[in-house]
């Protein structure tokens, strides 16, 4: 129970009431349906119309299933078992309840995380699905027209089946407010004339007051374009060091962030070739989010 | 057949035949029995005692399990069917054959590789698998006493379940070639005194001498330490800028080599510190095992 508080807590669940399990799975459900029925005071959820009893070890059910279940629930009047899985429970409803009953597909996604295995599939699962959208964030509209837009090219042809959307930071609120409530999770935040990364921190600054990174951690890539002839890299280094120190801070609201230092060569070949090697680098550290490389500065 | 045949010279096996399926997966056996019994000239392999016939959806199957079943076979005299798992071909076994049978224990790791989620927690544990040895690799036994030591404490204290071991390369020869035997797939080398990576260079160039990348990829961290209040970093960083190409080169024989700079401050604190943070990327990289952070320079 208590290791459930606080989870619930952790994430800021506000519509969750916990309720002790009986000695057996039907007793558990038993005590859950007691709960609604009793419509308490204290309990966070009033008495439903229609209940829904779903295993925990499934954890990738779909918005979509569930929507099929309540339509089924209200047309065929089934009471208060789970319908997902022709488990025993069906039988239970189908002898005892005097219900009519329906069956609804479930999608294959829908298998029980048993063994340790399935939680690293589990993982994985979880991980690509995040990985496929990257937004491009520019600073300013003209930007956009140069290398961000180069890039997100780019990036676009590099990572197959990755959704890349960009935005410009000047029209910030409103776009940021969609783009998080779409749950991106993965930002590329380009600095080509900026002489410090203020406008990024601006964008950490957003992240950090969403809700987003509660329940995945959002990869945020700062891409610093300059040329390495003109400049000295060791130079550029040096002065973007404080990234080491400040992905330390933003990791504790579980946002990981590195520094992506690119060539903006004259030579239009050499320029193709940082940003192929740049879209890789993005690429493995959307797909990893492994925080052990957090504050990192990699350089295509 | 194509595809089979290139991973097989792919991979350099010596020992393997190649035979067509049938339509069934009995005749796709009986294909494979009558190669074997016909001890065809052509063939690598000679009529043998014992046949195991494997599912090969069940990637992981232990050598002690094979033992087991030679052992049961030869003790019960089962003839040529897989005697794992109680499928059907046990049943034709003990039906028609007028053999005695035994079915022998699997181990949990036995499961069929099916769906999408199957192959990623396959990858997921042949990672985890090979990321549990790191060998870590002094230049001289001089500096084995000093930070290399320390690193090396430091990685068994922060990474619980790895074996870290540690080699002097003087006495490279005949120790490098028993890590090799013993498959282990990281390597940490550590550069103290050392102004270039000429030691690193040899160790890679035995590496890639050996057939140990065929399989897996190998892991290659070159550590190099030197205290950042004294050098600055970026000149370390612009001086060790050949590693990026350097990579390149040994990525083609499947070995993924980065660059880990490290403070070695006379503050034991600092140092401590360093150390940790130095682990921590290590113990990243050894897991993930990611192609598209190659040739990169960290910094601990």
């Amino acid at each position: 129970m208590q290791a459930m508080e606080s989870i619930i807590h952790k994430y800021d669940h506000k519509r969750i009431s916990l309720v002790e399990a009986g000695v057996t799975r039907h007793r558990s459900i038993f005590n859950g349906l007691k709960a609604l029925a009793e419509d308490q005071p204290n309990s966070k959820l009033s008495k439903p119309e229609v209940v829904i009893i779903h295993d925990a070890v499934r954890p990738f059910v779909e918005e979509d299933v569930l929507f099929k279940v309540v339509t089924a629930a209200k047309e065929h009047g089934c009471s208060d078992h789970d319908l997902e899985f022709g488990t025993e429970c069906l039988q239970l409803a189908l002898k005892y309840s005097h219900t009519k009953a329906k069956l609804v597909e479930g999608s294959p996604d829908l298998w029980k995380v048993t063994y340790k295995r399935d939680l690293y599939a589990a993982e994985s699962i979880i991980k690509e699905k995040i990985s496929q959208e990257i937004c491009v964030v520019m600073h300013t509209k003209e930007e956009k027209e140069h290398v961000g837009h180069l890039l997100e090219q780019v990036l676009k042809n590099e990572l197959n089946h990755v959704k890349v959307t960009s935005k410009a930071l000047c029209h910030a609120g409103s776009d940021f407010q969609q783009i998080i409530l779409e749950q991106c999770y993965n930002f590329v935040c380009v600095n080509v004339m900026t002489p410090d990364f203020q406008e990024s921190k601006k964008l950490l600054s957003m992240l950090e007051g969403s809700n987003l990174s509660i329940l995945y951690p959002v990869v945020v890539v700062l891409v610093h374009f300059f040329d390495f002839k003109l400049v000295p890299l060791s130079q550029k280094m040096e002065s973007l060091m404080w990234i080491k120190e400040f992905a330390k801070e933003v990791k504790k609201r579980n946002i990981l962030l590195c520094g992506l230092l690119m060539n903006y060569s004259q030579d239009e070949q050499k320029l193709q070739e940082s940003l192929r090697e740049g879209a890789i680098i993005i690429a493995a550290l959307v797909k990893e989010r492994n925080s052990g490389l957090v504050g990192q500065l990699l350089i295509a």
